[in-house]
């Protein structure tokens, strides 16, 4: 089973937008192999519009060229990934990439470049052409490049095999899947001609869905057809949507498990949005990071770091390798909130082993605040409590309670 | 003023779908002039895909090519327009619709077609190119060919501009606009940008707004930027539909007057459907066409034929000669119904010059019924009345009331 | 035919609320008797709560006692209507007023009072108890009194019947029924129950259904069933209330006949909310009150003065008896705006008689704007044209247009 | 903590309607406390309608006399409960139930009876009166009884305060709140105020919270303010019924916990409808009878026997007394879905001491079904597997699969 737990790793689109280049790439995935991949990290993707030779920033481009090979598939563009030349493609940098010990990713748009049906060009494999795949009528709402296809003609099911071919020839292991996620219903039927393609196509290939909010009502379709999918739209490093995660991380947290994930999007740590401005940094503060990461693993969620990893700073290095944080997300299940009202939300989360269960606390205000649980809201007494982001273990001695400040997070394994 | 009595003319779709050809327009403008002018009827409109070379019926063909200039203007496909050869375009065939004492219309999509945009195709008459007025996500829910525009950039001014030159020197009297009346609020100002670029091209051009229902809280933007608008989706030849119109034309009776028109469609009467098959003849009953022509005419509804008239017979000729019956779209006004119920609807229009009033009768119902008006509900006391189908004309004794056949209608001239 | 056109009259609520007493009615029906009824002024309607003791202003008491009969009818409290004692009822007051060649009219509401049911008090003239007519799920979103009846019983039928009895008795010509015209679905059948029994009651009385909005899709079942209905919510002295007639009149207007009124609701003119405050006085200004009597009598809305007319001022009384703005009311069909902006609005109306027709013009901004209509968009050229506001008439030559101060009115008869 | 497991129990409804006796509630707590007392089942519950004297089956009333003391308190109708005579209310009941070693509940409406706001009745131990807490405008849809009170006045708490005052006096142990649950937003205040009173009389009482569907979004306010609440409308013996609770529980099932418990309604088990016939029996199969229990349980519902428990047959007897199976209302947490598909349901649960999981499988289809989870799927690799309805245990090789017959379930201990 692909996603027995939770993917990890980096993803281009927080620190380089449209504009990421295989010099970007391979630095972050030799720092990963480095200082991480012993923690568990280990996907490396490369986001959006690697085949547009003039993306400069976080922007798309309308009627832009892409570059395309004679059957319609999109290829990345030299200029931007120089060991694609000579029709390669991703090939040399996914045999880099695993050479490390790492797994490579890219995104994709669902459908075909607009080009390549108004070209008529053939699909390869096929006696079919691209026109014939093509659904002149299904656009993305903020990208201007593709044609979602017709899912009930044998050409789109051609097309989406013809592209999971070459995936598959390139070594890709993972396969984000843009403009999809939250169309339902009319890219239900494309959810499973993609998905079918690329379960198709001789490799193991992790497919992730996006954007979100994926509607909660298809919860089942989506853990059948794909291992995660986003469950909200773009999340950025502000307050306001961290708070909104913990209702739809409740919402979904009875769907998580092995090889399917609900996904609450990239971490916007370290250092960001550099393809605008090098000096960037996350907005959030340190609280709000250890808030996020603590949510994110009693949860479940995917992990997909999204600064610009080689400038991390210590600090960051260390929030993001917490063996013990990051252990809930493989030794726990059945995470959900004891309660979450406008101050304070509480997770419990028992490790699968038996040995104790997990139980975080998260301060939704902006001042310093006791949260407790007691023994008769824990159902238990546990002997001991450990926190795991300092390490400080006490004997249990009828509730469990802490000081937590503004926007802030503890967590504990009480056994 | 254009438009200053409701528009009545002959338009292709009905009988020939998308295929329509210059020889079924030639023949039909001679007949119009021959047998129909001297009542009122005027305009010869040439219906959708005029410029794609294979269209054969109904149906739209995507990713076809399109015939267009080198400015991205489409222009008449040869092979079906033989005069347009040599870059005349509509000129010729014009000039023979004028010579016969009648005026020449043509239907067009909002936007550019999509290649105009993709190929970056310069915009007669400005610097810009189509790509910069063309929004690759304002497509028609129903055809494949265009991309409607960015009004708000001066180069879609620039193309709607480019485009009307064109028609005023083909001599284009009248544009049905497409895919443009019920698309509200977002072709708002592609409404207003089309329609400024038709006042300001040199030659009088009656807009018509295409495909309906448009909305009835836009009353007054339509009145003001078109001179008419569909207000239902397409209208053919089945009761169901021809029932539902007395709802929406009594919604709508009050906003018809001078240079604005709420449009119920096309009469679907006679030899229709010819392109798919030569022995179509409408499904209406004889009854069902009279309460559809007194309806429109009493309503105050543009006229526009929809049936290849070489082929009418004479019942059919005479129901679209009726001159009693046609005055009441140019004599009449404030036409509204004195009620409708499930079984009957009465409508009253007074004469502008004050000389009676037009009363009919529609009988809903699928048996015959008596339709009666008493002289209380008519707070009037007529000394005779005139039924307009068969001439009759009796004194008034404290009602009018007829036995009307199923489906069928009366209309009286009171006075 | 009852209500041919419009009612016209008094009605008690804008200047005495819920606290009208027998002595204001007489004073104003005198009133009305001497100054206005040779205009068409003709009803006096004692509206809300007067069979409540208590009442003293506009406010509704819960669980106060109301006056009943035996049969659990209300009856007018005593201390307030003294003609009522003895068992009288409203019967010396109607006499009085019929005395002065004017007509009576109650308000009432739907239902029976709620303690008629909790006592299970006989239905006069049947078998059955109040409990067995009320529904104990009915209530008023607004008022504490009344249950609503189970209409589908004959209980229900029963005691509408007995209630419409006594006000024949009483000499009722007009009966205002509450909480009834925007409660459709579920009040549809009671609607017709109550309509039935005044048809059945032995004498001639208009109904008249509140409160508004009654729903536009209900007409042709609000034109069999009543004789006026309320448009909107109530309506009172305030430019936006004012403003937005426009579009209400606008969509009734086609449902204006004889026996059948869409109502704008009383006049708040002169001396209002008498019951709190004895100074006060209508807060529109006179251009205001124009334009609101021009409307009203253009749309052809029934016409109920809401003040205390004893304190009319030369200039109201005036505005109340211009006879060629009232003879709208009665000489008038088929009135519609010609076009209403945000800026302006024009009414046309053509007369019944064919002798021209009248042209009304509204300014509906804050500043003194020029109003014009041309001959092009009148579809005529009348002679003359008379200002029926100030009686000046002008020969007419190609337009007719005016200075309009702000939130002002013109109206004219053209012929 | 009070409720700090789901509570177990009878109530009268499901068998009695609103017309139960006190002889129909001794029979059954004798029959309780002597069979299944010690498998955990606590709670005595009288029903809806016990102030009435004249209820007969599961109708209400409209304007029939409910008994009541001097203060408006509603007090058990005599005729149905003689111990109550001479002022007693419930207290000889009470001492009944609690000498049998079991806990006694009773039924309210929210508000007061609508006579004794209209009859202006004092509020016990108040300067209130009754009219001065209802709100006329507050009623039930579905009962004809009682006005809901205005919660901001203080007159609102004392009546709430003066009934629960009474319920304590009785020896009330649980409190089953009427017309409340699903009445979100306008309730909100209500159920606090109701609550507080709970908590302030002096004794403990559980409250539970009627009818459902309560909002989902209202999860914590419900947790803070209740005990229980239910999750649907009135459940019965009805397969799509059943169906539809897998969905309910899935969404609730986060939010189950100690004092708080989301609850799927009474368990229409046994001799059902005996009012109105009494040869009723429950109309599910056993293995839907399975089902249910199995689903309640896991997914820790409250558990309330619907059925006249003294014609149990063995086989109910032994489904309501299975020891393990109920084992999981008190020893396990967390439970939740990994999947529910249109034809099956696999549910899990922790065991809260670390010892094992709970496994549920069900059939959701009409044909019987082989159900089968992998231990990729569990994420854990048990040793051994118990069948909780049979009583067999297996030793773990790699997955747990079952034929289950249709409608039916199975569930394991795995550890």
């Amino acid at each position: 089973m692909i996603a027995q737990t939770p993917p990890m790793g980096w993803n281009s689109w927080d620190c380089y937008g449209a504009a990421v280049t295989e010099e970007n790439v391979r630095r972050n995935a030799a720092y990963m192999a480095e200082h991480m991949k012993d923690c568990g990290w280990e996907y490396i993707v490369v986001d959006i519009q690697w085949s547009s030779a003039t993306a400069v920033n976080h922007q798309y481009q309308p009627f832009s060229a892409l570059d395309m090979d004679a059957w319609g598939r999109l290829i990345p563009a030299v200029n931007r990934f120089p060991s694609a030349a000579g029709g390669k493609g991703f090939r040399p940098l996914a045999d880099y990439i695993h050479s490390l010990g790492l797994k490579f990713g890219i995104h994709i748009m669902r459908g075909m470049p607009r080009e390549a049906a108004h070209r008529h060009l053939p699909i390869e494999g096929s006696s079919y052409g691209c026109h014939e795949a093509a659904d002149p009528n299904s656009i993305c709402a903020w990208n201007p490049d593709m044609y979602g296809l017709k899912c009930e003609e044998p050409a789109a099911k051609a097309y989406y095999e013809s592209i999971f071919r070459l995936y598959a020839e390139w070594g890709v292991d993972y396969v984000k899947c843009d403009d999809i996620a939250r169309e339902y219903p009319h890219c239900r039927k494309e959810i499973e001609v993609i998905s079918q393609a690329r379960l198709d196509c001789g490799r193991d290939i992790v497919l992730s869905l996006s954007p979100g909010p994926a509607p909660l009502e298809q919860a089942e379709h989506l853990k059948k057809w794909s291992n995660l999918w986003r469950i909200t739209d773009d999340f950025w490093d502000s307050w306001p949507l961290l708070l909104n995660m913990f209702e739809r991380l409740e919402k979904w947290c009875v769907h998580a498990g092995p090889g399917h994930w609900p996904d609450a999007d990239m971490l916007p740590l370290g250092a960001l949005r550099q393809c605008d401005s090098p000096e960037e940094w996350t907005h959030f503060t340190r609280d709000e990071q250890r808030t996020m990461m603590t949510l994110w693993c009693i949860a479940r969620s995917p992990l997909m770091m999204g600064g610009e990893m080689t400038k991390n700073d210590d600090w960051t290095l260390k929030l993001l390798t917490n063996r013990d944080v990051l252990a809930m997300e493989t030794e726990s299940w059945c995470a959900h909130p004891l309660w979450t009202t406008e101050e304070e939300s509480v997770w419990l989360a028992p490790r699968k082993d038996g040995a104790g269960f997990y139980l975080a606390f998260f301060n939704l205000t902006g001042q310093s605040r006791t949260v407790r649980v007691s023994e008769k809201e824990l159902e238990h007494c546990p002997a001991t409590v450990k926190d795991l982001w300092n390490g400080a273990e006490t004997a249990f001695d009828g509730s469990v309670f802490a000081e937590i400040p503004a926007h802030g997070a503890a967590v504990y394994l009480c056994k």
